[in-house]
């Protein structure tokens, strides 16, 4: 991972994966500039499809296609329906039947024009089409700029658990317009707050400070502060992902929040939890569990949920069946067959992966943690 | 790919693809020493998922089932319906959801027992369950020994195409049991041979010459004779795939016979044609259009269709519409974003791709081939 700087505004991000490698580019008014951006990746006389949901069709969605257009480039847009429930088989069928009906030759360029559900949709659509075709990532929310879109991984959700059908596939570039950011609901851009604090808590006390100091101008989407947090939380996920791209060691501690996090989520998520919001309860409790165990200090688990609530996330278990949520985590240790793995912070910046706490901890913290 | 011998027996080839390499193993008995072969590939604990289709189950699939038994391994046996038809995206999604289900783990070792369409669709369903987990190849048809389970290619047919949703996913080990070949129908064999001829038009003249030979020998199934031909066809298919994994260049060299031969077998499959057959009949074509151009001898052309007769495959395309041949080769041209290319022999194992077969020779050809 290299960083570099193309222009005062706009960032670049290399992913160092030898023949897998891309650039990511950050900053206002890269999809307006889509054609250029990824003239690279096109064979000559090669189309571009541009994959996104139905309520960014109409404003990023055209947008993307207006510049891919303006390049020269034979463009056409495919819209699935907007929503989590949608990133499954049958919507991903849709999808591989538009490629198969339209005879998208085997040089298509997909551009993904969305959050995290198109992205990792679309690059799984790219993935096994023709047996992979090249795509673009182009995150337009801040969850998926900082996590989803950066690292290959791709999936469509099963009906018995998320991201089971899916492969490792690289995009040939990442662009992240933070224009698109002006338009987010806050609710979302707080779950790719959540994302950032994640990153800083894992590897980085440096970002994680910036967070706590800028926390204001961040959340009142200030470019000149967003560009360069954005560019390092690429940075991190970069390099993590660098130094472990299917997830077989390392990858795993951008699970930190995830354990807990994943439980709530599932049983929560009916009632409009998003999955950022449940990470970021899962980072609190596991900072919880990372005191109780003599790992760290109270000052800084204190800090990283003093930052949570600063970005307007919660940090407490919603009122829950206490024994859903243990059953829910003992099924999910069950399907990745292994133990109940936790990542743990040992200090901001630095976290361990463990397998041994214990249930009592982890009752205790579940209860403690939960709202009245 | 390192040819060596571990028993008189059994030969081995080693597919050299750096962090993805693995071994072919070729010989009588070895779905019976399937535990033991594989074993390598186990972490503790982990499950095996023996893949096949409803005709192998009972003999072939629990062969292997019970072969891992055997060895400590817990292991299950999931049979799809047998036939083309169900290398589809609905057969994929019935193994998707008894993966899911069953809660099968990400180390689990999937195994496909079968031909090329079990291979070609346990090896997809390997590739995208939980992002990918280990596979195994256990062909049992001459077809797959020496064709579809080297490589890595796996996919699915769509509706409108074959082979258009799948993976490049290389399998962890390629265990080929010759005694699986005595239980095969004569037509199917045959479809073996015509991928053999193929290799030695493309690559090797010495094993064309082998083949001139032995064809009575092999068509008797003498495993001393067909275990160093398959062994001699694995060598140069794996020497294909090392210098072109994903197909962007040398790889292409396999489609010699398959632009006409598609485009036969596509009008002629609900006659009963086989793809193989298709191939021969492609081959010859090939043949007759490179002497046509004046780039090779008609004397070698005729030892090519001897050949292909020989081993009981046909030479000449059945009686079909013209028009909607020469239609569907330009559709498939269409297709695949390219022009009409063609692989065309230039002596005995020598071939070039070539884009300017002019369309009289082309037609003149099919004119000539076409039986009245």
């Amino acid at each position: 991972m290299q960083p570099s700087s193309a222009s005062p505004a706009i960032h670049t991000v290399e992913v160092g994966l030898g023949e897998r490698a891309y650039p990511i580019r950050i900053g206002p008014g890269l999809i307006d500039r889509l054609g250029e951006e990824a003239a690279a990746l096109f064979c000559a006389g090669a189309p571009g499809i541009v994959l996104t949901n139905d309520q960014l069709a109409p404003s990023w969605g055209e947008r993307a296609r207006a510049a891919l257009l303006r390049a020269g480039i034979d463009a056409r847009l495919f819209a699935v329906p907007e929503g989590e429930s949608h990133k499954s088989m049958p919507t991903l069928n849709l999808v591989l039947d538009y490629l198969v009906e339209t005879r998208a030759p085997r040089q298509t360029v997909l551009f993904a024009v969305g959050g995290g559900v198109v992205g990792d949709m679309a690059g799984f659509a790219a993935a096994i089409y023709m047996r992979g075709v090249p795509y673009v990532q182009v995150p337009t929310s801040l969850l998926a700029m900082v996590d989803s879109s950066v690292g290959g991984k791709t999936a469509v959700n099963h009906a018995k658990g998320k991201n089971l059908i899916g492969a490792f596939y690289q995009p040939r570039l990442v662009a992240a317009d933070l224009a698109a950011l002006e338009t987010l609901p806050d609710r979302e851009f707080r779950t790719g707050l959540a994302e950032m604090i994640k990153h800083g808590v894992i590897r980085d006390a440096a970002l994680f400070e910036t967070l706590e100091r800028e926390m204001p101008a961040l959340l009142r989407r200030d470019y000149s502060r967003l560009g360069p947090a954005v560019l390092r939380n690429c940075e991190i996920k970069a390099a993590v992902v660098e130094a472990d791209e299917r997830e077989t060691g390392l990858r795993a501690i951008l699970n930190y929040g995830h354990t807990l996090g994943h439980a709530v989520e599932n049983l929560a998520s009916k009632d409009g939890m998003l999955h950022g919001e449940a990470v970021a309860i899962g980072m609190a409790a596991a900072g919880a569990i990372a005191v109780k165990m003599g790992l760290w200090s109270a000052a800084e688990a204190a800090r990283v949920e003093a930052l949570i609530r600063a970005a307007g996330l919660p940090a407490r278990i919603p009122p829950l069946d206490r024994e859903a949520l243990m059953d829910r985590m003992a099924r999910d240790k069950k399907a990745v067959g292994t133990t109940l793995r936790f990542v743990l912070p040992e200090a901001i910046g630095r976290v361990a992966i463990r397998d041994d706490v214990p249930g009592e901890v982890l009752a205790e913290t579940i209860e403690e943690m939960m709202q009245a």
